[in-house]
């Protein structure tokens, strides 16, 4: 099996620029987690200047939580030049079942073969057709019922697909991997879910094999997810020490905690 | 007296699905204290899906805090949908008196006959037309010189109308109470009184009496407000004890704590 | 020397109301900053009221982390109107340099002659026109480097400019100082530079001569860094701190700490 813990390594040696397209509650705490996680985030939107900047960004990030139509055209361009340069770019389809204007924005996203498709298992399932799937931005499917839509989404884009949940699911179409890593603490707290589809295109920027790139940091973050739990008094204090757990788990720590299950 | 300790189990036991149109400065913390408190927060406000998604809320927040002509489009249709389905929605008047803009957009959803309005003393005074009130966002005026315009207003709307400050006022124009929870801490953080006017709403789409919920709303609040005091050493860890207490407070220790005095 | 402890006094004393127009990224944690130094935050950006609330507050920061076009339109008439009353207003020229959107409203910005600027040593430069400068957000020039710069466009604007880094360099294009204080973790929690600007504007607001409010607010801002990170596990603990001591340092602990430089 692949040393999943050496994509944090690289990850950092390569402090990849990161831009994020992404919602309002969100923009924050994925700056915030960028940073401790070793990545340099930028936030930039406007359809003035979000394609000129994926042409110099190491990754992409788009996210449909909070959306408007000029930020769907920036998202557009933007992904579109990400593409061209072949840079790597995750699609992060928050509540992509809720409302008929997020299914067809995020169905028009996925026809540009995105990178990476990370969401929770509603999402994805909403995203491959198979459902309307979800409540708001909560999951009501569980991450196992999501596995045949994602293979089948990722068959389709031709990227990896990863589902989040209490057992991540992770596949390029071909290899899959479960990681058993995390607490239910994680989804106390909002924005942490997209602020890991920056993590995975940190990874993807700086990791050329973007299964690999994408296992690993779903298993970094879920670790860092874990150590936070530890001595949390609630959703507040866990994630303040979250974010001290993103900057300090290091590869050794990351290998000794991983419980990642490789499928064929 | 009505147990009002009892409307924070009927919440959680409901966990109600929130929208929330509100201003940039508080949409994460908003979503984090209805996640601490029990409930699902769904930040939709694109006047693309604003109306959709209110017909399938438990409840909704209209919030002015940071305006712009195609939000409060997407107030106006969330807030007729929510009133023809009996969805119950929280007006919170932010700076409603601080300039012309923001008097007349007020005006206007005070029409739409809020459920409930929650504001502080001078957002309350300037809606009941009775005076220019406060300084930005601050209130420069007593709760108690606003109980009548509260008393008018809730007359008017014909929906509870509630006071934030050191002690709050709760009145649906019959019916009236005074809550002397809370701590002073309360005020040095941005957005608890935003993010209060979501709890509202998650206990008045969980409680049928308005009045009920939205006192047993702002007790628990307050109660978890003075328990995050203690030991804190300033406004920043303050925030984060206030998150775990928004967890930790239950019915017994919310009845133990509440000083709610009933009025006629 | 000026004695710059007692400026925080003064700003204290006044509790300036500070409206800012900023970007989406750090809205939250600037109203927080602002509320624990002891002014009144009030972010109001709207094309619709922006120029009125300019006219009623103490100060006035303009932010251009996240643009578009109807921001920027609020942005020029707001300064403007502060211009016309005197109000001090502060030019934050984020990632200045970064796309030729920036580049193009940043100048017009500073053609409106702010009455402070304050920016990293890249962003500097860029605004100079001595260089594209700067990689996203992050400056990847030195304070030193940018002092040349600085001096330049102090001359241009008849203003202040100052320019954050482990060594702050501040000048009015006659007058100059480096601050020693602070800490490499202010680097790693995102919009700490952003809120900043509001502190220099709050102390602006209360201190007449803007040189020695502009070393004020950069030397206390320092310092309540410089405590916080005694301590601090990672940068979720130290956003905590950082805060705490924002309330917590006074002119005493001020004046003990400062390690202020004035330079001919």
């Amino acid at each position: 099996m692949t040393d999943f813990a050496a994509t944090l390594t690289a990850m950092r040696a390569a402090g990849p620029l990161v831009q994020n397209i992404t919602n309002y509650v969100s923009m924050n705490v994925m700056a915030n987690v960028l940073i401790a996680a070793g990545a340099a985030p930028a936030m930039v939107h406007a359809e003035e200047e979000a394609a000129e900047f994926a042409a110099i960004a190491g990754a992409l990030t788009i996210n449909i939580g909070t959306l408007s139509p000029a930020w769907v055209r920036a998202m557009e361009a933007a992904a579109k030049v990400a593409a061209e340069k072949g840079t790597p770019w995750v699609l992060d389809p928050v509540a992509a079942g809720a409302t008929s204007y997020r299914r067809e924005v995020s169905a028009r996203l996925v026809a540009l073969k995105p990178t990476v498709i990370r969401g929770n298992a509603s999402e994805v399932i909403a995203l491959a057709g198979a459902g309307a799937g979800g409540r708001g931005v909560d999951s009501t499917d569980t991450v196992a019922a999501a596995e045949a839509a994602a293979r089948a989404l990722a068959g389709q884009t031709g990227g990896v697909v990863a589902v989040s949940g209490p057992v991540d699911f992770v596949t390029d179409g071909t290899r899959a991997a479960r990681i058993a890593n995390g607490d239910a603490m994680m989804a106390r707290v909002t924005a942490t879910g997209c602020a890991l589809s920056g993590v995975v295109a940190a990874f993807a920027a700086a990791v050329p094999d973007t299964f690999d790139a994408t296992v690993g940091a779903l298993t970094y973050y879920a670790v860092a997810g874990e150590r936070a739990a530890v001595g949390a008094k609630g959703p507040g204090s866990f994630a303040v020490s979250f974010l001290d757990e993103l900057e300090n788990v290091d590869e050794s720590a990351l290998r000794a905690a991983a419980k990642i299950e490789a499928l064929s």
